[in-house]
């Protein structure tokens, strides 16, 4: 039995000491290229519509996979470095937003949870 | 025989479907959201040296590890919306990084591939 | 006569310098301190219809133009620092994008230069 | 007496009216070319360390001049669009600024106002 997300951590990890990287990889540095990345991301939605972002052909959809993808290898790095569980923090914040927005008032409602 | 991520994925999906905000989650806005939340996590970062980023006391570490779940929140949502699997995508894109930065080349270097 | 984008930068540059604020304000770290802002700036939009954020009320409008403050004011310390001339870079820019972008093949198109 | 940053919402008004880009120019969309390119201007210094990135070659230098210029041009392109006078927000949050960050307390510390 395996963890496919800590399996990618184990062979991220590999990637970088291979190349002698760590010492770039401080969590500042990585947390810069995690936002670049995001914002790569995001570039290819930024003159769409909605609609239009639902509806990506092949080639565009790849594209987006390509970006996404290099977010969730910094980020592991980064959740590597720190010593952070990513699944056990995500299984946390989102318990904390099942109380933030309970589901009677935030029902159709995208407002933050201190303008509810 | 679980995986972390899928079960991660489908919570999330249903904490969304219980609000009814699939209106608001177009994968343009989703994107948007996980460039903001990735911002909150460099702003924790942005004037510490690197070596302070790799000593955070137990508190600041918990904050950025909130920060760093809400990045993964939206990047399992942005997946799930455009059908793309998160794990595939970095596997296939560690694979490419492979080809763009051989060892030998990128040791203890930075640069990008097109620079090496 | 004066130049207010000036007059602003001798400001700021005071006010970093009076707070003894320099040693943080590295180029790294104020592109960072940018991006960040523009995160919160975009936060404002994330949930929004494009239709709905050309209608903002004056309350959101105020609360956007202290995010967009903060972007300017950083762009202006990073600008000194590196001795870049905004307007004169910005005049620049468009003049390539004048080239990059000719009016009868650009017009209600959005898509980017290397694909017109 | 003319102001070079009021010239500059001019013309680059102007050019998107030319290629008839309007539709897409909501204040959503604008924020997030923003940050899009704000990441892009990032991308420059994030393997560098501070040191470094204070003694950029003109290369380098010309290269970030001219992100830095694309944050600009979205920048202004957003104030207009929402009728914000991007100088005076910034005086006004300069002035704002002054009284969160009083300069006996905030010399030579780098925390937020509210961990002062």
């Amino acid at each position: 039995m395996t963890d496919p997300l800590r399996d990618l951590a184990r062979q991220v990890d590999q990637f970088a000491r291979d190349r002698d990287w760590q010492q770039f990889h401080s969590p500042k540095n990585l947390a810069s290229a995690l936002v670049v990345e995001a914002g790569e991301l995001l570039e290819h939605f930024q003159w769409l519509t909605e609609q239009q972002s639902r509806e990506l052909g092949p080639e565009k959809r790849d594209a987006v996979a390509a970006e996404l993808a290099d977010v969730l290898l910094y980020l592991i790095q980064l959740a590597t470095a720190l010593g952070i569980n990513p699944i056990a923090a995500a299984q946390a914040k989102l318990k904390l937003n099942e109380l933030k927005y309970p589901v009677d008032r935030a029902r159709g409602n995208s407002r933050k949870y201190d303008e509810l």
